[in-house]
């Protein structure tokens, strides 16, 4: 898969390993010969889409730039518990020093991935796309937004200079929904796409007006959603909608295919990048 | 709470709000009028420990130096669902850009002191107490195990270069585990602490008496465990016993208690700061 | 005005100053006396719309916190030839340290800004809009976008990730114009709006069909350009018709009107940022 | 040619980068094919001086180490409308990422060599060089001043650190020129040249007695200044002696021969470096 | 040797190398002709144990990647006064730029190394170690300490984050020397060593009981000190002796071998890293 | 005293106290009550130049921007024994995080200054000026030779970018010393000095006949000195005379009047800052 910019995808790692090894790893250094040469496996503890052995191999190569991970799985692949995903040689050090954070990256990447996959087949059939959100880990949200689109899933808004999205706040501080998007409109001419938050059909008629692109609903079950699609299906097929559950509630894979059959054209989920549970995987090390 | 260094603690924030924000907030700088001014009230959804309101001021703070959060419950403390954590109020543009990187950070880690109120609690009443690890969220460990503090937990190491930790691994590339305790010894004097990881009696033994200040047992059942520690309290009163679920299977809320049950000093959880539950917590916007 | 995010605005701020005052400014050091007091000045030297004033306080501002530029005038105004536009008081050795680097930002952003006001009047009473290009000034490209701002201009991409433009290079090389649409669509959901270069009516039709937003037309004139628009917004009343004379030869002052005539709604620029002229400006300083 | 440092030279590149990329080329990455190969050549529209294709072929190095540049043409080489400068091949997207910097940088910076040369040609057979100022685009001060060199005009000052001029400003705060003069020697000793700006021929005499060892003359014609020059190299042969164009109005190329006749060994011209007329280089790119 | 972490270690060469060359060596370039090659030789001029080899590599290493450091000696070896220490060619230019900053270094280090070295030897024979202390030259603590090493030395704490030292200021400040350690064993639990610094049997005692680890002795002359260490011995066989000069004065060549007889297990010496002599080491360089 | 830039000559402050407090100062924070107050002095331990209280200033201000120094002496100022230098009062935990890098600073800083004195003293009475080298410790220079100001110094190049200086080297590889004199001269224009460094009577006629300013002289006895000093100022009365010992053997304390009396402008004089003799000052704090 080609991805957006490595350079910003894994810019971070220098921080991550510095965070890990102040000022060097003083057991590997007191404790090993010099020199000494260690293997080591990442083994794959349970079922799991993987995602972040680049960044597993990025952290390798930070270290030891002549270190190499050979992969027995590609980012994005399924691969069940017991599974060999990936091998490295090198200085025992070198090996040492690298666990941790390829660990932690690898583990928590993963877990992104796999949640992903999850919602993705939860609504296999349907025309929703499963879409992250801007609720991500403070620090990773490149890389975990990466590990979304490894899932299955798309990416929405990478920050907040990425697409308006005028949400009800906005609409009440600017005077009401319509004088906001035609705001926006001016300011921004025709550059980029306007999305509008509308909790009923009112309101996505009066923001289709006004000239949005995108409506994001929220706050209704699915049966209501299905009518409110159909009224502006109607209005316009130009119109993409989304659903949000930051009112309704969390959506989650228990109530996703409802929402999913109801007809948007993406459904935003908070539990792919928020509450991550790690992926177990481990990385057995031997000396040679 | 004291905290080793602020500077430290939030010196990524920079990078959080750049992460999300870009090149800026298109939406309210095309939809807010100039200078509108906001309210925003933080309120809890659920019971938890909170933490992180510190970094949220923050947050708001980096954006403009003029903008203050009024804290209505500290970090460290105990609160019910719909209580008002904290207000704030400024330029509605300032309130927007911070408002999903302090919601991100203050829910992440006010998961983590919740996690680790309940992990203190479970162990009440026994000698053993609770630490955390070195599987962290990359780029966040100084805020998590601040949060873990929070919690009433305490702090194992900070990095690889706080402490010698020998594992199975150096013990078996440096040629057994009396060799590499006395080559610790040798090359840094009496200035750390050595921990050495050991899995049964025998090795308990040979550790303290290659000069060991500390065991981390791992792999042994609670009763295993238990035999182990009375052992070892007759053979020296000054070696310090930590368990850790590396091996035996990870420490649960559910198995914590009859670990400490067993008479260890500490006990290491991964459960802290790894699959981290994020905590509901709103920000209610409104103009003025 | 609002602005994005007066980070990016001025992040390279500090940079500017290091780049001119090194080690240094050995003659203010050697030869003023300690403490000297000056007063500053800045005064049109021609006609022009004011661009960088707040840059230009960010300057002295950086070397002294205390340090005020007094406007007379503000970012966007016009003013003639004698106008004082702002002055500022303050330690010698400061005003003469930030002199260069302010005068230097604010001549070229209000050439900036002139010209766009040359083009956008050139244009009115059409509905085309005046855009700028990424044809910026390494290194001052936040700055010139919001001096294209001043000028009444509207800003196109800020950066390659800031919407997706597909032009003949993309096409050639994903096997065709409608294939490379409809990957883009797939990649990229309906999140960003997709734009595509078209030469001709044929392709514009190509690239409705495949799901095309905005279309970017060159290598036409205006009247072959003005039968292209009729035809394109019979097929579609959704499609945005941009200019650009990357092809057909530089959009100037002079043939400006002829496109704007013509009816697209976007007209794109490069003169806005490239070979900037530099407006007369001078900043007189005097002791007290 | 040699040049001072190239860290300090291509030091921004990155940044230039990533001013553009932002987060990522999302049309290259949406719309390649994965490892899609391409080659590139640099055209020249128009006679020029070439400068930058070091700093081109660093953006390309920047973003994949095995990227290289075949120049047909060198640094500071004189090449004709239709002239291929320089080829490039390798994956597809990286070419396109960098195409914008790189163009940006090269039409730049070939501008102000052009320019340069210009002048040098205006004043061929005097004894006068001609000579920048730090009128330079902020940020691009090192790289424009290497393109004033590739050019064949001399670099003047670096920045307010790199050697004393003492202007009528420092004078009138400083209680008077020679006081400046001798304050300033008494300061630096005898490791720096001290330059004095001087109106006429009084001042000229006092500065030299002051001990100045370059003059820099402003605001005679050419009549005058032949007569100035005639009376200081009789009053001293060490004394160098500039002209520049604050007060008397712009240095052109209409009117630079005339002061280079007068005799000056130096004339400061801004317009090298500011108002840069970018020249017209293409890059075009196809698929294999 | 090994070193904790070459990344801490060498992270200043870079700044180091700015600070001399800031925009360039315009001497070699305006002198030298276009890749003219030079070799170079590094020799010693006194005896010496040397340190810094490696840095002096990075230092070229860092300037030009292909530059590389022959090395007759190894970083720790005893050298004579003549000795050829290391050699290097390539381009002139490179040489001539890296020559000052590497010098520096290897003199300051090799300075460290042999001061340390005869502290050592002083103390031959006797169980006490030596060992450096934080009076550092600040930017250069990291390679200070690791000559340090190499003299045969061993490192004390890193920084004020690498383990726990209550002084009398704490002490003071906290309520009393018991109070200070029980507070630290609370707030760190057993994961860290707890030194406390006392001035008599009485303060020894009080420490201990309190479960101080490490005392360390200040004030007391060579026969008090042995006096205390005996007692100490008595009271438990797990604690660490260490000897400081703060109050005592300093410990010199002179003195250093009458403490250590008083049986202490470590003593730290300021003038290890404080009041550095350079050693004399030149670089001869010619021309091919 | 004014200087060149403050912010050049503290930059690096903030990395000096990351590099002693790590993660933090994990014995304050353990140890002290929250919010304790204390005061501190620094006490001079021996009669010295004062050097580096504003940088000690600085320290505590990067610390808490409240905390301020009252000085009781200024930087350049002598004091004896037993002077409080400056006092400070504030949050205990401040004053011990910066208590270290502050004496380590202002006793290096000190150091340099008092050195300088020395040297200058040693010369009264002669017109020869003491200047320092480019021998300084690495990451220190601009504060050290901030140092030797306050010392009544002055400062030689700041840098390989800061004037040319041709040596033996230089000739040799440029094929002699007239040559190389000649490209200098005709690279550089007459906006910088050119020192060239000659070994007799024949070098210095032949440097200055091809344009020389300075001539540094090395490997002559006073005597010898002398002589040479009179041939040249019979040659020219423009032309700076210059004293180097890197050929003769170090300029000491001792030999400093012999040279001074042979009637050069400048003895250069590596002691300043190489081997630095920290000064003798303490800092006393107690509670309150």
């Amino acid at each position: 898969m080609n991805w957006l910019d490595e350079g910003a995808l894994y810019s971070s790692i220098g921080l991550f390993l510095r965070e890990d090894l102040g000022r060097g790893d003083i057991t590997a250094q007191s404790v090993l010969p010099r020199n000494a040469r260690a293997r080591g496996r990442f083994v794959a503890g349970e079922t799991m889409i993987v995602a972040g052995l680049e960044a597993a191999e990025e952290v390798f190569v930070t270290l030891d730039p002549q270190q190499q991970l050979e992969a027995f799985a590609s980012d994005g692949e399924e691969v069940e518990a017991g599974k060999v995903i990936a091998r490295t040689s090198g200085f025992a050090d070198v090996l040492l020093a690298g666990e941790r954070v390829a660990l932690n990256l690898l583990q928590h990447l993963s877990g992104v991935a796999t949640m992903t996959r999850q919602f993705v087949r939860a609504v296999e059939g349907t025309d929703a796309k499963i879409a992250d959100t801007r609720k991500t880990t403070p620090g990773l949200r490149m890389l975990e937004k990466y590990a979304v689109l490894l899932g299955g899933g798309i990416n929405h808004r990478y920050g907040l200079d990425d697409g308006l999205c005028i949400k009800a706040n906005h609409a009440g501080i600017a005077g009401g929904l319509a004088v906001a998007v035609k705001r926006a409109r001016a300011a921004i001419g025709h550059v980029h796409m306007i999305s509008v938050e509308v909790a009923n059909q009112v309101e996505a008629t009066e923001a289709i007006e006004a000239g949005a692109n995108v409506l994001v609903v929220d706050g209704l079950d699915p049966s209501a959603l299905m009518e409110l699609v159909g009224a502006v299906r109607k209005l316009s097929t130009q119109v993409t909608i989304e659903v949000s559950g930051e009112v309704s509630g969390p959506i989650t894979l228990e109530n996703v295919r409802a929402y999913a059959d109801a007809g948007p054209d993406l459904i935003r989920v908070d539990a792919l990048t928020q509450s991550v549970k790690a992926m177990a995987i481990g990385f057995q090390i031997q000396a040679g």
